[in-house]
């Protein structure tokens, strides 16, 4: 039994942590599909997919799961969503998400769909510690340690507060007026 | 003689269909541009392009009108707009359409573009019959009845009350937090 | 009963059209994918979706069947290219094709394909036909009428022995050295 | 000794020709990146590339300066932009930027990058600029003369006029409801 | 010590597997970059991304190395590929190619490259085992026990004799004549 | 009076300088649109667009004439490629090419182009002088002398051997099997 569960993890958080945990008690593998895995340096997408697969690998360690993190670029056709998911994964047999869009879709193609309204945490929370990130507000305490460490590594928190600077003046590309 | 109308047709409602039987009396020939064909499951755009062809054929036969549907892939590159719509469309010898972008891209190809105030219609009601659609408001009497058939036919009330629920939360990709 | 048969359409002729006669009896409804519909002006694809789209719809005329010609890009990534199709496309029960590659992609995503060995004949008589046309030959009684008239209208023949020139040269692009 | 400065050039105005002026005491040569270059006819960017290859161009004469005025399509990936305008652009020894999120593309790829607070102004003039066009009040005096020709040569403000009237409808592509 | 290791693994084999053997010794963690990760179902690219990640998994977990399989898709574009790998990568030391454009792109970009006349193997090997797997010659003891389970469970020889097929008519795509 | 003229310049060398020259008594200004800017390290395409750009400046710098050098990168779609480079270049009057495709696009969208059997010499000389940089054989009296010091900065002899390399294994992009 493969479950399959898709985020954008920018970055990965406890919200995103104690899905895995959950799921983890539901089937044998499980696929994390890292979305928008094109995107970066923006405010709301500010690590890349190869940063990003850092923070979910060294996390999920702890569980007993094989896990396969997995990006997955934005193709920007809701119709052919699934069947480009399904080719970028390995075959899993159900999907685990709380967004009605992406569930419609799984539904559409008759791939089994499980919700959760603890889902929406992770949506909250991604939002709310960016902005932290960016404040100076305490962040670390809401994300496993090797998080931290990548972000460190990587230099991520200067990274964040330059991006947010470009998106306050209503940008999000590396192209000025 | 053979006119040029194109629109995102989702759905395709009554506004339309009083615009096609205006030109029917101009023309002897239509090609019905089917704008943004890749796009679905949006609030924006909730119906596939193949959807769409459907509503209009069925509705259109009704007309003494030889008419030619035709799904038009968004480019995004205005500049070169109009060779993309005429290489994809049985050639035209005049465009119908109140868009003024549209009008200004046919004008510096030379091709010659009808507009009418009636156009506008179809822009408020669209907006109008999708929310009526997600709030459960009556729309049945907006669009013709072939209309009604496609969307009862593809579950198409309760895809787009999904996809609405994902809009509202600033978003309209497969692809959640 | 609502069939789907895929073809590039460079141009349609009598092959392709003695298959439509064979399918009609065989479905109610007809969608023509025009595939490759972005491509034009090459030896391989002379014609533009436009123009191929004028040709099936006079040529069915005669039939007593309601088609859809309907104008399919290319996405270049087989994988997801059903999906594709199906988002263009009105809902079909089953499709026709020879292809192999074509047969197994729908197989796969369990749609119930028909094939005929008949269907290889339009494959021999497409490159056949494009040579006569450039090379002077009779090309006008492999075709329907309406397709002498629409290739007539655009001045194909002269396109065709220009473009030829080019691919002599090996290129297939406005791309010269 | 070459210097590289982006922008998007929706008109070349005086704040833009200071910085140039600016940048010519430090630099042999300088390249002109013109950013957004497949963009056109939409209220952000009323010009195509070439219109602005030629407001540039003509600009610059006055400055005992080489230049190299470049168009730079968007390729919508931060991570991989840094490479693709060294690709399109002559080889560069420093980048002129004040857009935070380009310095730290830069600096991510070891690239010496100059700003200014004066490069600010630039921005601000670009968008007062458009909407003097738009309202008819004057704005001939806010750019170099050889920008006020190549505008009136192309119609300018008829499009600008247009396109903002399009864009007032929350549009801004080529494809009407 | 991070090393990166990249091939299109159609399937892959013992040339690869017993590289990655060597690569152990000289590194503490390997990501193993899935290229062309867009493309399958063809005779050159007959299994899709999801499923090469099976297959290289499960492989590797004989050795003694953490490692990560990470999908690649072409951008075909070389003069930005180094960037695009390294955003879709996790960071890397050293990369281990023996194609002298991989090669002569990491160099240019300052990364270290290691290259060894064995690499060479898993070019002939690839070819190969395609070729037995469509003629139904004995291709199971070139490949890991694990990649045979992949390639049965997803019926690989029944899709590849299919494609090749296909392949035979000078086509790799869906496109049919 | 404003001419177009359009190469690869893979690299510039004196057959298009001798057709600049000879186009020089034509015109006042000159457009050089550089094909396949994005294409680059392949033994067909070897120099970036930025290289190209160089080369091109340089070089023309002798004849009394202004010229505006401009990449062009493809777009695959023969039907918008004459307004794609209208909205690339300044605006111009009459296009130079012996390209019978270019010549056929052209003449399609009423554009004048001036055609000539000296073009030939171009293409012929652009494969022959990259075979001679591979081979070791004398090419640089073939280019003008700025060319060499291009190609010599940019170490671009060791880059096409390389990539040489690479191509006579059947392969242009960088995705070992």
């Amino acid at each position: 039994m493969r479950g399959f569960y898709i985020g954008r993890f920018q970055p990965y958080h406890n919200g995103h942590h104690h899905m895995v945990e959950e799921i983890a008690g539901e089937v044998d593998e499980l696929v994390l599909g890292i979305g928008s895995a094109g995107d970066s340096h923006t405010m709301r997408n500010p690590f890349t997919a190869g940063e990003r697969i850092m923070m979910v690998s060294k996390s999920v360690d702890e569980f007993d799961l094989r896990t396969y993190p997995v990006p997955i670029e934005d193709l920007e056709r809701n119709s052919v969503w699934v069947s480009h998911v399904q080719s970028m994964s390995p075959k899993f047999d159900v999907a685990y998400s709380n967004n009605p869009l992406v569930v419609q879709l799984f539904r559409e193609a008759d791939v089994e769909v499980r919700s959760s309204p603890m889902f929406r945490r992770e949506v909250l929370e991604g939002t709310e510690l960016r902005d932290r990130m960016v404040q100076g507000d305490d962040w670390e305490n809401l994300v496993p340690d090797a998080v931290v460490e990548v972000i460190d590594e990587v230099d991520g928190i200067e990274r964040i507060r330059r991006v947010a600077d470009t998106d306050a003046n209503g940008d999000d590309s590396a192209d000025p007026e």
